[in-house]
């Protein structure tokens, strides 16, 4: 089992690739977007194709039944600060694919990227996994192209499987959603397509220092490469934040949490916390509002829903319309992090999210994506926004803005930071609250619904090359 | 964390016990059901006392809504021979907490298990775990009675957690019930109350060789101990299955298949299968009918449902009545085992059950506990069965009828058999089977939701010591 971590480190240690110079990776995925041509224009709900109001429950539905819906949900819980309320949510009960072909160049492990379009995308088009398919497009129900290296994933004998687990998606928006990650090694020549690439680790991870370069399949992907073998630091100075991260990711030292431990308290949460959702007619959700161009919140400080008409190719021109969910500012994910005993740490909650597949997940210390944190009433602060909030700038040690999914959120970019909180940050923290190594937070990841998507997404930028030394 | 996996297999291997001594156990046993006195009798449904049909959907309930229904269910699902069909089940979403007591004397861990009366007990008693309770008993919610050492269970940070995790109930009777399972280790001088007796795993494990003694809480709960430690055989013979069992547990030898490949057969069994479920009402489930007493299917070869009334206590006299599923006879459970390259495996399918929480879990290698196994189609032969019925009694390791939970079930009792197939036994298995280790079986079923609760009962069976020599 060792052997495949030690290859994700080795590949994660790369800075540039034989396949693909670092500096050929950036230029190339511009040319590849202004290879695609693309208008997204906003549009009323009315003017939508094939897409429409189903009229007793309001629903937003395309005329198929499949791809997905919009719908109300009902939520209670004793979580937070509201018991109970009421929202639309993302239907979408199809087990989607997020897959990516991996092989080794000179003992190297790559993957393949895709620059993709999506139409909610910043950028237009974003940094992809090999493949994102559908259940249907796998078992080819739908009779349409299948999309490109699908065919690999059809027989895992015949490869190695690196990484293979159910995720979920945003509880926040989606209904349970979940996602396949998989990550295959293949040993044959692959063909290699204009929009696709293999990059290192090092390579992605380095894109990942940019603004909304990666998009969000990637990173969840990407977020759960564990890591291994012996290591004598690879040079890195024994105090930088880098070489505490790979340590830490190796299981050096002690953990301040056994695994036992570490269980019982996810167990005790799931215990503690109810969550009682069902789905609801649209048009049942009390506090929202449907205009002719967007279904909004009254306050108009939560996400809302809006109707897009895309035309995308540069010879065939294709045209469709769908409906995006679109996030009024960005939101903050943070992870803070600190050494206990000489270890570093990284402080994780226990989150409540309505739509998540099993009451609560892992998240990130502090996670606040509809930038509603702003406001939130005296007395109910979240806990750590404020310390993230004010930190200096020399412990901020990864910040950017990482998007959402572009199939289905409109522009939205959220703010990532890691921030090395110092041996001073208490080690107390609330129940719902623990500490824990990255090694430990990766064991994890490998089994179902463990880690919410903005954790595994967060864990994915923990680079352990420094990007400017990639970039130089 | 190896710490506490050695202190199990060290109780394991403890035939005997200082405050226990084991020819006083049976005595205790049928000693405390005498203590008690208690009559159950079958009565109509209108005879019943605060249950009740409910007159729009028929389910069968209590008045305040509580404890647990009786409801229908859809099912859709290409797992299987039927795709679609519709049954009654047993509707209890609140979590129960099944819990053990754990001490040691003279360095050996004991366990402080409960003669506990249910009311569907064969036996009338069976051997049950230290505590067995709702959340609303944990929470306070009920004014009522808390039941005895539930104290012990509050605040988990002044012992040491040893097992805790969410565990499915049978899949074809509840729906989506969990349970969670948890040991816990205290230090303190603990009184012991009449019904209650402090002992080794062994001790229970001999037990467990005796028909419907020990009870299926304390089952799921002992299924779910892993043992750790170097070991050199304790001498046991290289060649015997009990060496090779605990071989298997301990990890000695290498696994047939690796984690990240049981991970990666497991996720891909979950995206093959589909289990589309919903409750529906009680008199819209067709092919059922519903007599005065019963609540029975049309061919009368599936369980059905009744209505008791218990009077139990020897002074104060308690009296009850409830609904009870009663199974038309004993069903099968069976584990084949194998050597391969010398190391011990289990054969294990992943199996979809309707009111599994996620689809499926891993199952024993045969499990037919309806008793339909003997009149299945030509052509739909449940795989291993007929290997399993027909093979030579000197390879049957384990035999033994166990009850299901007295609380819900009425004297229902399956044959459980471990099976040592030799080494000629086929390894190649179809798509939905797999070979793993004892060890292996252990790491799953450390996180919730992973082996089936007829999986988990099976593995507490697997007991080191010669049930022969303990008793002599």
């Amino acid at each position: 089992m060792i052997e495949h971590e030690e290859l994700f480190l080795k590949s994660a240690l790369a800075g540039d690739s034989v396949v693909s110079p670092t500096e050929e990776i950036m230029p190339w995925f511009w040319s590849r977007r202004d290879a695609h041509e693309f208008v997204i224009e906003q549009i009323p709900f009315s003017a939508m194709d094939r897409w429409g109001v189903e009229p007793i429950t309001g629903n937003l539905m395309h005329e198929s039944g499949s791809f997905f819906s919009i719908e109300g949900l009902q939520v209670k819980t004793n979580y937070g600060i509201r018991s109970e309320w009421q929202q639309p949510v993302i239907n979408q009960p199809e087990i989607g694919f997020l897959g990516i072909l991996a092989k080794q160049f000179d003992g190297v492990l790559h993957f393949l990227m895709q620059v993709k379009m999506e139409p909610g995308n910043i950028n237009m088009v974003q940094l992809s996994p090999t493949l994102q398919a559908t259940r249907s497009n796998y078992t080819g129900i739908h009779k349409g192209r299948a999309p490109s290296y699908l065919e690999y994933f059809f027989d895992l004998k015949k490869h190695r499987v690196l990484v293979d687990s159910f995720q979920s998606e945003q509880g926040g928006r989606f209904f349970r959603k979940r996602n396949r990650n998989i990550i295959i090694e293949v040993e044959e020549d692959v063909p290699v397509l204009p929009d696709f690439k293999w990059m290192t680790l090092g390579q992605v991870q380095h894109l990942l220092s940019i603004d909304n370069i990666v998009n969000m399949d990637t990173r969840t992907v990407i977020g759960c490469i564990p890591f291994g073998g012996a290591t004598d630091g690879y040079g890195f100075p024994a105090d930088s934040f880098r070489r505490q991260l790979m340590d830490s990711a190796l299981s050096k030292g002690e953990a301040f949490h056994s695994y036992a431990e570490i269980r019982s308290w996810f167990t005790s949460q799931k215990f503690r916390f109810d969550l009682d959702v069902s789905l609801i007619p649209l048009n049942e959700v009390s506090e929202w509002e449907k205009g002719d161009f967007e279904i909004y919140h009254q306050r108009q400080d939560y996400f809302s829903i809006i109707a897009c008409r895309i035309e995308a190719g540069s010879r065939e021109v294709v045209s469709w319309t769908q409906p995006l969910v679109k996030a009024p500012e960005p939101g903050l994910v943070a992870m803070v992090t600190r050494r206990i005993n000489g270890v570093l740490h990284c402080l994780v909650q226990a989150k409540v999210e309505p739509g998540i597949f099993d009451v609560l997940e892992m998240a990130p210390t502090v996670q606040c994506t509809t930038g509603r944190y702003r406001i939130v009433p005296k007395g109910h602060e979240v806990p750590f926004l404020d310390y993230v909030l004010n930190v200096s700038a020399d412990q901020i040690k990864y910040d950017a803005l990482l998007s959402e999914e572009g199939g289905r959120f409109y522009q939205e970019a959220n703010r990532n930071v890691v921030i090395d909180a110092g041996d001073d940050f208490p080690l107390e923290v609330p129940e719902n609250y623990i500490w824990m190594t990255l090694r430990q937070l990766k064991e994890f990841v490998k089994y179902h619904n463990h880690l919410n998507v903005e954790c595994r997404c967060l864990l994915s930028c923990l680079a352990f090359l420094d990007p400017q030394e990639v970039a130089e």
